[in-house]
């Protein structure tokens, strides 16, 4: 029996894809290594800045190196791809057009398990990188989904964009009750729901004491799809159903 | 200039080969995605128990998996290759050999790291499976590096596997006091160092609130290890000098 195997373009960043490795390993109903999913990673350290790019179209695009990635996954075996960055959903469309497996869609699966909670005009707050809020693409996710999107004010992205670039991806110390603070603000401002929308501050999520009910994971969504879809796939004989 | 790219066998077990990537992006001085280090990772569960082959030769043979692995591991464009498990050195030279690239050492680097630390004739306990602990590949390592190995009891060697087993590799609670007990044990009796000496060992010695100065952990020695091999071969250009 084929046990199908999940492709993970990762490195973006790094420290977010090992935590993502984390969470579809403990997510897994095993008993031994061997009912574990299989997995191929590809930390690429060569993918240029997503958001650099996104804000300033004059800076290194990150598109032919994931694509690149994502071919290089799908040539080693792999049957499906995730992706454990929001803000390189940007160019998802590329990615999924650069390969003939299907690659899960972070933000996607985020909206759809947010709407399937809060039901429609539901308003959801957004934790992401400067790339991320600017381009839209999460909203459009949202929005598709009948939900509202609140970001931070100017002031509080540039705190969010700090625990991201100057704190996780730098590999320095960071105070988990500033991030809190800041899904609070969302909070306070009238939010049902706040999502953790960029993987590095999946990082700081995990490490928090508390977790608030109305806060959610992105990167926790898209590790239950990927053991959802691993875990039918093995039933039904490694076919992938998405 | 061409980045030394480092193949992780993995999957003996999953969470070690998480959490051994974890180590690796933490100790790389970086201040952003793009100064990390390649990896390719294959997670591959279809390997067999180590331990339970090393112990009972009529069980299936992991050997050639783990080279099928290390060689396309190789043919995706790894420059070095590390095992995030101790017990599988136990075929270390069959893997060696089934590559051009060179495959670090976990027993190797550990028994040298600790040698230098302690010197001649210093007494090293040893925390592994059962596999590790009887085929006595570990112990020789510590022989030639002129230490002396002691292993826990029977009745401790079972609490040991106990929780590498039924606790780490099984996703199921544990407590990191026993652990540490373990460990305390073999000090007590006379050891001047005691090594984690099992890969799923060291995510429980990652947990624990307090690290004794003697306690080492091999995951860690190794991580350091590839760290140390990268920013070498990245300075010069790419080229590997173990």
């Amino acid at each position: 029996m084929h046990k199908p195997v999940l492709g993970i373009l990762g490195g973006v960043g790094p420290l977010a894809t090992a935590y993502f490795m984390e969470l579809l390993i403990k997510k897994t109903p095993a008993r031994t290594d061997q009912d574990h999913m299989p997995m191929i990673v590809f930390n690429d350290p060569q993918i240029p800045d997503r958001t650099a790019y996104i804000l300033d179209h004059s800076k290194p695009n990150p598109r032919p190196e994931m694509a690149k990635v994502a071919r290089w996954l799908q040539e080693a075996g792999a049957d499906y791809i995730a992706i454990a960055c929001n803000t390189a959903h940007y160019f998802y469309d590329d990615i999924n057009e650069a390969v003939e497996v299907p690659v899960v869609n972070i933000m996607e699966e985020t909206a759809r398990s947010i709407a399937a909670r809060f039901g429609e005009g539901a308003t959801v707050g957004l934790l992401a990188t400067e790339g991320t809020v600017e381009s839209g693409v999460f909203q459009g996710y949202f929005e598709r989904m009948g939900l509202e999107t609140m970001v931070p004010d100017a002031e509080g992205q540039k705190r969010v964009s700090h625990l991201i670039y100057d704190c996780v991806k730098a590999n320095q110390p960071y105070d988990e009750e500033e991030f809190l603070e800041e899904a609070y603000r969302l909070r306070d401002a009238g939010c049902d729901a706040v999502v953790v929308g960029c993987t590095e501050l999946s990082v700081i999520y995990q490490e928090l004491s508390r977790h608030p009910k109305w806060l959610f994971d992105s990167l926790d969504i898209l590790a239950d799809r990927c053991v959802k879809i691993y875990l039918s796939a093995r039933a039904a004989g490694g076919q992938i159903e998405m």
